[in-house]
């Protein structure tokens, strides 16, 4: 099948849950059929979609079975094992975003030593591989010093802080003795993030940068357009377009920011796929990350990011969605419910946008 | 299961066109799971969910299985045979909008005679059951008149103009001899629609009037919102009023409205479903006809109707949906296509929503 991919066509989504949920949806839009292969009976992914595929990742038959039958495969997530993007590739699939990225974004340290040379700064790190390596590091990074798992962990799992050298040795047990990446403190002010695209042509799209504030490692809220000046938005454009062009990346990545007190960007992290901190686009801009994401994939053109208005999303995390009658009942509030049965502590449960000022093209950053 | 029906309920939707397609995808973003029934394989409709039932829709199993499996059935066409309601009722499923708005929509004299007694003017009419009833009527009527099939028929089918009363015996037959209506020609200005929901307490709620223009009786393009007075809406949304409450509709509902050059307003027709005239909606207003819907016969509050931007949709007939790269790649057109293979002259296969200026407090209607 030769891109862009004529609607009718189908897209495979590694992955059931909330992103390949509303991977789905956006894909229903514009015609397209999506196939889901993800472990899980029952996923959040596949309550919308036709035809589900239950297996392991790695199960070949599996694999064959969404090559044959997708025309692209993408992904909701970025730990999704090197083998399983070989096996698609020796199977003919095609594969969005590519093998480069997942291996990047899977390694913190690939990920930091990727970043820097593509001019995106980060904070100074040091590669742990035993406790002493803490020791050797932290003179240099400081103290504190955050000591991360360099594979896995996310929402602020597999961490652990090292105040002082006396705690090499408990960091680095706390995360489990696995390889490892020691972080200097980045002395933020707040945390940014940029979603943006690139299309199978080379075309780059960015949306506004937003302002996330986390609880507890999990994103709680984002405010979007955040408050920054064009020369913020102009230096996050230009990281993005630095690392989305490297990657030869097609698909939509969400990059953290930490905005220093002096307004310097650093990336956190990159995430090779649609992004919590984009959600406010499905009620804010024209073309949601979404329905962006597809056409990515699908080698349509992008489509307009602008945004419309300002969107304050919040997470809905465990049993806060019980409150889902209220929220429905609030004017200018978007409900988005993922399809999860229990409501199990800090689950994402779903979001809701709520929506504010319309920005004017004089107001739009 | 009582109303309203938390997240994680099932709506049963009879019906599986683009209707349907839309009505599921609005439901999947509020987490709420449907089955579509419907007695054609690789609906569009059934693309969108997990599960559907291939059955005609008088099948006492998939009628049996879809009250077993849903805690609400609402439809998507004002067709449904009224003996699939009753069986649905017997078997305690809850169908909403209910058994006498179909009823009513279902025979057009019976809807002229429940519009008139509500207060909502129609044009005049007789009912025929002979070819001598037309030249009866003809004389109050005048000429020409269009005679039209009391049940069934839509976008511009089973209709014939009787020009003079020469044309009866025609007219009658061109309609299949079957028992009709004849109505005055309304010397109308405007086409223009109303739709506007009901929910289980009574609460209602009106999107701005739309103005519609029609091609060989299907629906060309609607411009939303109308350059209208706000004497207009209050009309249209009086009328809307009526109706709804005298049938103690749950749902939404489309009003389509002739425009006098006195600025009169007289109904055409109602359906008592969601309306191609309300799709531009999806990209015009905070809360669109679908999930107005969906919200209405799930018990919830019916959110939001405001409109935030005009919007220009056109539906995208027959092989003109082949010109969906172009209009992918118009900034500020929304597209939204409804996955049917064949691309039938005529057939909607379709729509895009053209976004154009925002519209701030004071510019709203």
């Amino acid at each position: 099948m030769a891109f862009p991919l004529p609607p009718g066509s189908t897209i495979g989504i590694l992955g059931g849950g909330q992103l390949g949920r509303m991977l789905a949806l956006a894909a229903a839009r514009l015609g397209l059929d999506v196939v889901v292969l993800t472990p899980d009976e029952g996923s959040p992914a596949s309550r919308v979609v036709e035809h589900t595929i239950v297996a392991p990742y790695a199960d070949p038959d599996a694999l064959a079975e969404l090559a044959r039958s997708c025309d692209v495969v993408t992904y909701e997530f970025e730990n999704v094992p090197a083998e399983v993007v070989r096996t698609l590739l020796l199977l003919d699939a095609q594969v969005a975003p590519g093998a480069e990225a997942l291996r990047v974004a899977q390694d913190r340290v690939e990920e930091k030593t990727f970043l820097n040379a593509a001019g995106a700064p980060t904070v100074p790190f040091a590669v742990v591989d035993k406790a002493a390596d803490i020791d050797a590091a932290l003179p240099d990074l400081g103290a504190p010093a955050l000591l991360k798992t360099r594979r896995e962990g996310y929402d602020g799992k597999g961490q652990a802080w090292v105040k002082a050298a006396a705690d090499s040795a408990d960091a680095f047990q706390a995360v489990g003795g696995v390889p490892s990446i020691l972080e200097g403190k980045a002395d933020f002010k707040r945390e940014l993030s940029i979603v943006a695209a690139r299309g199978r042509d080379g075309e780059l799209a960015y949306y506004p940068i937003s302002e996330n504030v986390h609880e507890n490692g999990v994103l709680r809220t984002t405010y979007a357009p955040a408050k920054v000046g064009p020369a913020a938005q102009r230096e996050a454009e230009r990281i993005a377009s630095e690392i989305l062009t490297r990657l030869e990346y097609v698909g939509v990545m969400g990059i953290e920011l930490f905005e220093l007190g002096d307004g310097t960007l650093l990336v956190n992290e990159i995430a090779p796929r649609v992004h919590n901190t984009g959600h406010w686009t499905q009620d804010g801009c024209e073309v949601d990350q979404f329905e962006l994401h597809i056409r990515a994939v699908a080698g349509w053109p992008l489509g307009d990011t602008r945004p419309m208005v300002t969107v304050e999303m919040t997470n809905l995390l465990g049993d806060e969605a019980d409150g889902w009658l209220a929220i429905a009942s609030e004017p200018n509030a978007r409900l988005h419910l993922y399809g999860k049965g229990e409501p199990r502590p800090g689950r994402k449960m779903g979001h809701v946008n709520r929506v504010g000022a319309l920005l004017t093209p004089e107001a739009q950053p």
